[in-house]
């Protein structure tokens, strides 16, 4: 952030009176803009025990798998963003079920949050930031195919709580980069 | 949003290509300024069966009560901002327990996140940003005088939780400005 989204000068970078963080600062109107984190909200889709996953057409992390999920929008819930994102990423039509998996990547400044999910219908397909899209039985998981350590996370929580008949919520804060 | 605050020129609400919904893109450099909602991280401190509340002292509903709850910074997880909320406002030291509460404000573009937590010692005060602070049983909370409904939610869910002996989670979606 270099200019005031909101009068066009420049920002500085500083604490401002009463607060503990650096924050950009309009040296025209004296606006504070803050930055917090994002969410980004996902599910791990199941039809028949197998595992819908997509291989990505964008980057970050192109041609590796991952569950559908992306940036939450302004005006949906949690449950609304993670269906949306599966229709859009994998054309597959979901039920939300309950929450699997909440991962603070502190790297990257998001919360991924991740919900069972049962597909509606056998059908799925590659959306537009997809490359292609297959079910996946727990033993054909392409594990160092992943995108992301959150969806290594979310699948392997999955399977363990479903071979335990269980469907827990689990927390963990992955706060280094993927490095391959 | 008025202007980049990449490049300082004027911006302008459009759908991108690729894309569903209408953004901020700049006239100049033709980045796309998304906004996402943000998250609200609190908790329900408990000593001795009491509640923690903190009378509030900025807008908005300024002079109402709350549990001690704030927006998310970068680099923290979810339990370390509804922690370093509690110290702020309520001068309290907490263990953050287990999941209560997801709010989906939907009117506000946030998602208020409420954990149960237990006080590790008496002490409480008011922060900067609290009038007053006070322990309160179930049947001394000021219920007409709570700040905001996520706030009432989380209250009522932890006070039936706790009597029937459960710790679950619970989801709503509040999507109404609160007028009192």
């Amino acid at each position: 952030m270099k200019f005031c989204s909101h009068c066009g000068s420049a920002v500085v970078s500083k604490v401002p009176d009463g607060d503990k963080l650096p924050r950009f600062v309009c040296t025209g109107c004296g606006m504070i803009h803050y930055r917090n984190p994002l969410l980004v909200l996902g599910c791990v889709p199941e039809w028949e025990g197998r595992i819908l996953l997509c291989r990505r057409a964008i980057e970050p992390r192109l041609g590796y798998w991952t569950v559908p999920a992306g940036f939450m929008e302004i005006g949906e819930t949690m449950q609304h963003a993670a269906q949306r994102e599966c229709l859009e990423e994998a054309l597959a039509d979901v039920d939300i079920g309950s929450l699997l998996a909440v991962v603070s990547v502190t790297h990257a400044a998001q919360v991924h949050v991740m919900f069972r999910a049962k597909m509606l219908r056998p059908g799925f397909g590659a959306g537009d930031e997809t490359l292609e899209a297959g079910l996946y039985a727990q033993g054909e998981i392409p594990w160092p195919e992943l995108a992301f350590p959150s969806v290594e996370f979310a699948l392997r929580r999955y399977f363990a709580d479903r071979a335990a008949g269980r469907e827990d919520h689990h927390f963990i804060e992955l706060a280094r980069p993927f490095v391959k």
